[in-house]
């Protein structure tokens, strides 16, 4: 299938159209800094984002958890499940850090005894406020069966990673995650990738901060492939 | 009884020691704006608190309400259950408007289809955050039943207060409740008084804001003894 017109971009990824109306592609775009485009071997990200992205939805698909994900496409494009989008993310966390410690002064790094699960509503307008569940429901952004399902799906793919990255000697910070809907059913959408989350390095007690990647601040390129490397082993 | 050393002192009220360990008096405070110190029938927003805020809460027992109250004591305190407060508060929700609008976009004035429930952490520190469920347990500062217990609290003292107020031809728009705890039962605290609510006069159109009354804005005695005799009726 060719990738067809374009339906959304956002910052490091982009949907397009495919010959079948209920299924997307899922390409990935170079956000590195300038200096990596003119590498000697191309933008990179993309191929190793790709690639992480795959894997990671084929192992969560082996636990019956239900995404959006179809199939590995090409080296910079997955295909999905066309998803009506739910403008909630589900934000679970398995160790203290970032907003949770600036908001409640919870101490950074802390292991937290179980996760903690927080709903964000996608606003760019009202800055990615939190939001509860009454809150949902009077916006009339989702339903109260809907939110339900979400939180068992985010808390479950979390499950699931945090014991992936535990055998990869890393630790799941925290993790942002979105969903959508297709014919009344939720599936987990978007990428799970480096970008989405927050990892901490057991061995080399570095954090790889997903925001760092978005962000483009230090040795990007590098970083990446090594993570892709350990995460795909 | 006669009042003893000071437990707490807060903007509008003082927690006092009573000859009995378990009881404490609720003092209300004046903290209207200076020219009503001085006015003719001296400092007159105690005297009216301590007797809306005995009303409601005698009301609310009617109900089965649990709450610390115990009886008014005299003209400017309150005989009250001694607590050990819990720093979460409920703010229960009927009529949009606040924080609400300017957090998630919703229209002011909008009715809400059922109440919106929010937790607030009392920290003054951190600015008093809207907090969720997994994050009151995750700070340790209350357990799953004690806050589904101040919820349950919250809801109906909301639901009971409604029809109080719409028989007074009031809508109450929002309030702000505080709990705490005594030999491991929960019970609704602080004082229920104008201050910790906003309702809106269906006859006048008028708001009447209780960080208004607070902040000390515009004519406050003239209107808290409007409203006093209209909630008494």
């Amino acid at each position: 299938m060719r990738r067809g017109r374009l339906l959304y971009e956002g910052h490091s990824k982009r949907v397009l159209e495919s010959a079948d109306a209920d299924k997307v592609f899922l390409e990935f775009k170079s956000d590195f800094p300038a200096r990596d485009k003119h590498a000697a071997n191309g933008p990179v990200k993309p191929m190793l984002a790709v690639q992480i992205a795959a894997h990671i939805f084929d192992y969560l698909q082996s636990f019956r958890i239900p995404t959006h994900y179809l199939g590995l496409h090409d080296e910079s494009a997955l295909l999905v499940r066309r998803l009506d989008m739910i403008p909630i993310a589900v934000v679970v966390r398995n160790i203290a850090g970032g907003a949770l410690c600036e908001r409640y002064g919870v101490t950074e790094g802390r292991e937290l005894d179980f996760p903690i699960v927080e709903l964000v509503y996608r606003s760019q307008k009202f800055g990615y406020p939190m939001i509860n569940e009454s809150h949902v429901l009077a916006l009339g952004v989702s339903t109260p069966e809907e939110v339900r399902t979400t939180i068992r799906i985010a808390t479950k793919t979390n499950a699931v990673l945090r014991s992936f990255m535990e055998r990869r000697r890393f630790r799941l910070v925290d993790i942002w995650l979105e969903f959508g809907r297709q014919n009344g059913e939720v599936f987990l959408g978007d990428a799970i990738f480096p970008d989405v989350m927050r990892i901490f390095d057991v061995e080399s007690h570095q954090l790889h901060d997903g925001s760092l990647f978005r962000l483009g601040i230090g040795e990007f390129a590098d970083a990446y492939a090594a993570l892709h490397k350990r995460l795909l082993a």
